[in-house]
């Protein structure tokens, strides 16, 4: 199976793990839980082929992607209250999730356009949209709030894939290299805290005061 | 008018009536009946046709559907206070359309890919989407995280219909399986208060802890 | 460069930066401004470029609105601060994004239906959609259920624009009038606090009941 082939596997089951761990944190039934999976696992996918024009989606062209979506839902709703906190799973599946993701979502808006700007901007959101998507729905705060670096993994990780695809490295080097970046930066940050600076306030007035 | 033509117009009035409803709970100007009538009844259709690569969408097409929107929600903006429970009919008139609409979405999603599992998506999808839109738009907690019945009744009302379609059913008879099919299981998650069975806890540990 | 030109990156920069000070408010890092700033700004655009079936979506094509979108948000990540009060810069921008988008909108949609009622729902959808986004993602009460003006502006520009190219008035003199009629309601309702009357109650209840 071709590179490409597997990390859109591996990201869709990690998402759709993480919709089920939601679902079960809300004390949905197992069709709540097949249901977030499913948005969570293709949610991001299926954003980007709707913007590059790839209609019908991926998984209307071919539905398996839909079944290893209610596989994992319905794995995770019999096993889910097992883990100690279904939270830190979610949010390490996540960063699994977001690594694969943004490397398929950069190589499809690089093949689709041709233009590094695009395929950042396409990799960020495959790898990002998923996850929101996600919090909307379960009525969650969302992880882009969050202050730990995340659309920045996504960034970095599409980052290094189009310039590895740049510089001629064949596809599977690229990926990996991709993938390895974003879960290295994504990973840091859950582990270590990392953030960015955020936006100084007015001298004078209370950082938290926002006018 | 063809049965599926029927079903089309049935699901998207009563889907605007639950949007304007909810825009009358939230105290909106006839504006913002008219808005969130259309969003929540063309919402559902508009994704699938999105999804499906049908577009330009339905009521680019042709606009008739949303001057059924926009009528039904100047209607209900001068009658929706005559109303005991506006909350009562609102999730009554849900019920009527979710189950017109997975219909509608399974008829189309069957059409485009041959696939009975795309054909139930496409049917949860357009049966759903417009009723969550609503509750999004609207700030209401969701409609899918309720305890009740509610993407099962799509699912069994699109399963219902894929089935006699395979079985060779008359299109009118496949159509008013599905529908009665969905309405009976959401009608009965309404009046009775079926639930499906929610995941267990940790042993020892307090079910409503989510971690 | 021509009129609509002109409006589109107009509406793209200004709701790009109100997207940036929803971001400052939230106390994001610049890479969350950059996010949000883009969502605002091309978001509207995009699903109106989704519904009509013009994919890839316009910053696929051409990738500079990204650009804008981008610079914007970095200029304010760095200048945000200086504003005695980011939210009343927000809603005013706002109000430019929306009279600019408004027209292209419905510019759009009349080009790609020939119909005045599908112009009027694609300009009010492009005009909208963007605030909407931004509102969701940053988790703030959406600017549709304030009771001032909002929509109904958006309707207003967009009828005059279709009804002056239908008087056969040239391009941007037709566009001209379009943008400043959503101005001028939207900037009223702000300023004045123009409302449109809500729906009465029923006799003998607490208004405030909303059930």
């Amino acid at each position: 199976m071709p590179i490409l082939e597997i990390l859109n596997y591996a990201g869709i089951a990690v998402f759709a793990a993480t919709g089920a761990l939601s679902a079960s944190r809300k004390q949905l039934d197992i069709i709540g839980h097949v249901f977030l999976a499913s948005a969570t696992g293709i949610g991001g996918g299926t954003l980007r082929d709707v913007i590059l024009g790839a209609t019908p989606v991926f998984w209307v062209l071919n539905p398996a992607p839909l079944i290893v979506c209610a596989a994992v839902a319905v794995l995770l709703f019999f096993t889910a209250h097992l883990f100690q906190s279904r939270y830190r799973v979610l949010v390490w599946l996540d960063a699994v999730g977001l690594s694969a993701y943004c490397v398929m979502g950069a190589a499809k808006g690089l093949a689709a356009s041709g233009s590094m700007t695009v395929a950042l901007v396409t990799g960020a959101l495959t790898a990002t949209f998923g996850g929101v998507l996600r919090d909307l729905l379960a009525n969650e705060p969302s992880v882009l709030l969050r202050p730990e670096i995340y659309v920045t993994a996504a960034l970095v990780g599409s980052f290094v894939f189009v310039a590895a695809s740049w510089l001629a490295l064949p596809l599977w080097a690229a990926s990996t290299l991709g993938v390895l970046a974003a879960f290295i930066v994504r990973g840091g940050a859950l582990h270590y805290g990392w953030t960015l600076p955020i936006g100084r306030a007015l001298p004078g007035r209370n950082p938290d005061d926002v006018l």
